[in-house]
This record gives C-alpha cells, sequence and structure tokens, in this order.
C-alpha cells in the first residue's frame, strides 16, 4: 500500500513509521519536516499535497492543534484554533483527499482520551476530539468506493510523559509502540465508522 | 428560578416551557419571537441578551442551526454554520453566560442522536453534537461557584416527524413531553458533566 503518513516526525507518527513500513511504502509528511510538506489548518495547503503526492491507498494523520488553556481564560477565540486545526483539518483531509483516494482506501484521524476523560484546561482538545470520534461514524456510512474512515484515541503516551505528566496525574501512559498498533488494524484491517481507544 | 429558555418557541423549547414554567419564571427567548431575542452564532449578539435579562439561575438551549447535505456535496463550508451555530452558539453561552450566572447557576444545551446513530447527510450534525457532549464533559470540571453544565441528547420527536420522517426510518420517536423531562432533570437536579440520552 501506498500510505499517507502526516505527521511522521511526532511522538505518535514516528511509531506508526515504523509499524507500517515494515510492510508498506509510507510517504512521510509534516509541517516542516518530511517528504512533503503540509498546513492542515489551510485547505489549499491540503490540495496542493495531494496533487504532489498523487494517489493513495491509505492516508494516516498524527497531528492536529489545539489551544490548552484554563476553562475560566477561555473565550471564543480560544477555540478557533482547535476548530481550524485539529478538527477541519482532519475534516478537510477527507474531503478534499477522496478525491485522490484509490478505491477502498482509508482514513485514519487522531483524536484522544480527553473527550470522555477530561482533564484542567482540556476543553478545546475534549470538543474537537469527540467532533471527530462522532464525525468518523457518520461520515463511513455515506463514503462511496469502499472508502473507509476510522479514528485512534489514545491516552497519554509513555514517550510524552516527559512535557505531559503534570497534567496527567494518574493516567496511565501508553507506549507509543502499542498506539502505532491500533493505526495498523485501521489501515490494514476492514473496519470503518470506528473509533479505536488505546489505554 | 429564574430560567433563560432560549428556542421557547420551538418544537423541543416549547415543551420545555410547559414542563418548567410549571415550577419556575421562564424567560422565553428566540431568534424573532419571545421576550427577548438572541443570534446565538453572534457572541456580541449573546452578550447583549444577558445584559437585558440580567442575572440567571439557569439557562437551557434548545436552538442551534447545521447543514444537512449528502457527505459527497459537501465541502469545509457546509461545515461552517454548524460550528458557527449550534457550536460556538452554545460553547459563547457558557463563555459569556458565566458571568451573569448566579452561584449553583446551571447551563443545558441540546445535541442529538446523530452523534452515535448517524443518517445519510448528518456528518455536520453528528461532529457538532459529539463535539457539545465532550466540552460538557471537559467544561463541568472547571466550572466554579457550584456552576453546572448538561447536554440534552434527544432521537428525534414525535412532534417534528411531519418533516423529518423520511430522513429517520426505523427510528422511534419520542414525544417532547419526555425530552422535557430530561431538561427539568438537568435544571433542576444536581448533576453536572452529564449528556442525557432521551430515546
Ligand atoms: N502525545 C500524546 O501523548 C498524545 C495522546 C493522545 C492524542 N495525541 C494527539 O495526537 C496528535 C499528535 O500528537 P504528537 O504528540 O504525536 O505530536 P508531535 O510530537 O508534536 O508531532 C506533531 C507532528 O505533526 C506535524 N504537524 C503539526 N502541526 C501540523 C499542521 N498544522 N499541519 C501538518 N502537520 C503538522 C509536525 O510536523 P513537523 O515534524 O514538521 O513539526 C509533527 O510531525 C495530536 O493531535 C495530539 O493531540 C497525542
Ligand atoms: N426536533 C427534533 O426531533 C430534534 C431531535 C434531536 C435534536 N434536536 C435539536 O434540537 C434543537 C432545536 O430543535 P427544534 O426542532 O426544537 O427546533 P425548531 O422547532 O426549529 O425551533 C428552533 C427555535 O430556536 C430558535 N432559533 C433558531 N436559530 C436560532 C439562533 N441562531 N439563535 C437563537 N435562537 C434561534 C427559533 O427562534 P424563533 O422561534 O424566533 O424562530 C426557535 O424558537 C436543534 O439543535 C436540533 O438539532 C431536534
Amino acid at each position: 500500500m501506498k500510505i499517507l503518513l502526516i505527521g511522521a516526525g511526532g511522538t505518535i507518527g514516528s511509531a506508526v513509521d515504523k509499524e507500517l513500513s515494515q510492510r508498506h511504502e509510507v510517504i512521510r509528511i509534516g509541517r516542516s519536516s518530511g517528504d512533503f510538506q503540509v498546513d492542515i489548518s489551510d485547505s489549499a495547503s491540503i490540495r496542493k499535497l495531494f496533487e504532489q503526492t498523487g494517489k493513495f491507498d491509505a492516508l494516516v494523520c498524527a497531528a492536529g492543534n489545539v489551544t490548552f488553556a484554563p476553562l475560566g481564560e477561555m473565550t471564543e477565540d480560544s477555540f478557533a484554533l482547535g476548530l481550524k486545526d485539529k478538527l477541519m483539518g482532519q475534516v478537510n483531509l477527507l474531503l478534499i483527499g477522496r478525491e485522490f483516494a484509490n478505491d477502498g482506501a482509508s482514513f485514519t484521524f487522531t483524536t484522544g482520551v480527553l473527550s470522555h476523560d477530561p482533564i484542567r484546561s482540556g476543553a478545546s482538545a475534549a470538543l474537537v476530539n469527540g467532533a471527530l470520534d462522532s464525525f468518523v461514524r457518520a461520515a463511513a456510512i455515506e463514503l462511496p468506493r469502499g472508502l473507509r474512515v476510522n479514528s485512534i484515541s489514545p491516552t497519554v503516551l509513555v514517550e510524552a510523559m516527559g512535557s505531559y505528566a503534570p497534567y496527567f496525574r494518574g493516567y496511565k501512559p501508553v507506549p507509543a509502540a502499542d498506539v502505532a498498533l491500533a493505526y495498523a488494524k485501521s489501515v490494514e484491517g476492514l473496519q470503518t465508522g470506528q473509533t479505536f481507544h488505546v489505554g
């Protein structure tokens, strides 16, 4: 399979790269690193990416930014990044990417545990993750040509605890390699409209 | 209690009005109908509303628009209404409304079954409903002064089947009066961070 991996240089992306590149052709994409560059918050940049990569069999997005801030300090503007980047960025990868997807291709998006197991400062992350998990369930039933879409919802990663530990006290972190397996299940399996929870 | 009811003239809102006005002072708010007017998609309009109504003990929103369209015809723009109106409209009712909320006041928002039981053309509705149900869960744990927030997630209403039936074949509709009970549970009970599913 030809797999487009957005966020290939990141904590999750590099583990997904290691898992999938054993068996597949992985095209590594980042905002500034990788074989190709994209800013998922910009739909023109997404279209340009697909024009460069051409057709594909699977797209994995392990990228997406949101604002973390105490709810007491948040205004409407604090939610704009999450809506434009992690949420509509991934939705647009499907809306635009489907034109470039081979029959039976899959889309695998990244959400996270905060939708249902919230932390302080995580209101925008929760909103975006919940939005995507529900979008995936709804979009899957309308996709033509055997196209599929799933989301992976990991808890905090062992490899991220260096910086995230103070925000995730009491959460049992999961190794990136275990999270990567869920991406393989989505890409190499046949399920669609699912959220795979890891951790 | 002094209860602000946004969407009081609607299918759900009028049933909530009937249930809550038996025991409370209900201020009826609509886009063009009611005692006061607001456009929830406009944060300046929301602020103006609260300046007119003054302090309150409960806010119920039974309003919110999204675009219904086949996924194959949807672009990024098709999601803008849902993000601005039903999603950020209700988020902004909390972000702005908390300044006007008495200690212990509650916010009750409206989502819907499409987040987890999708229909054709419902991708934006699913996304928005899932976003709000997760936002409510996360925001609740950070609210000060005993403020609470819940969402009500009804299936399709008996009273809406006149126009919605073709989209909801096989769904068992629920009477508006039963849906209204969930709003009473949220407003008059003590739970927070919950989504009450009805139907
Ligand atoms: N880390 C965790 O514990 C954890 C747990 C649950 C969920 N998640 C979610 O998983 C996603 C990735 O997290 P991570 O920790 O692996 O991130 P990370 O280590 O910071 O890596 C992010 C990757 O995404 C790329 N990227 C960032 N913004 C981009 C944009 N706007 N357009 C395109 N590419 C962009 C970066 O490119 P460059 O390499 O060029 O900078 C990088 O490759 C996030 O949405 C996060 O919320 C993470
Ligand atoms: N009906 C169902 O079966 C059902 C099931 C599940 C979920 N829901 C959800 O419940 C919510 C209400 O549905 P409904 O069927 O009761 O709606 P409805 O009968 O169309 O009534 C909508 C009400 O909201 C007001 N409104 C509309 N847009 C507004 C805006 N931008 N700002 C402020 N007020 C606005 C309207 O004001 P005016 O009276 O002035 O026009 C009206 O009072 C929607 O989000 C819908 O998705 C409905």
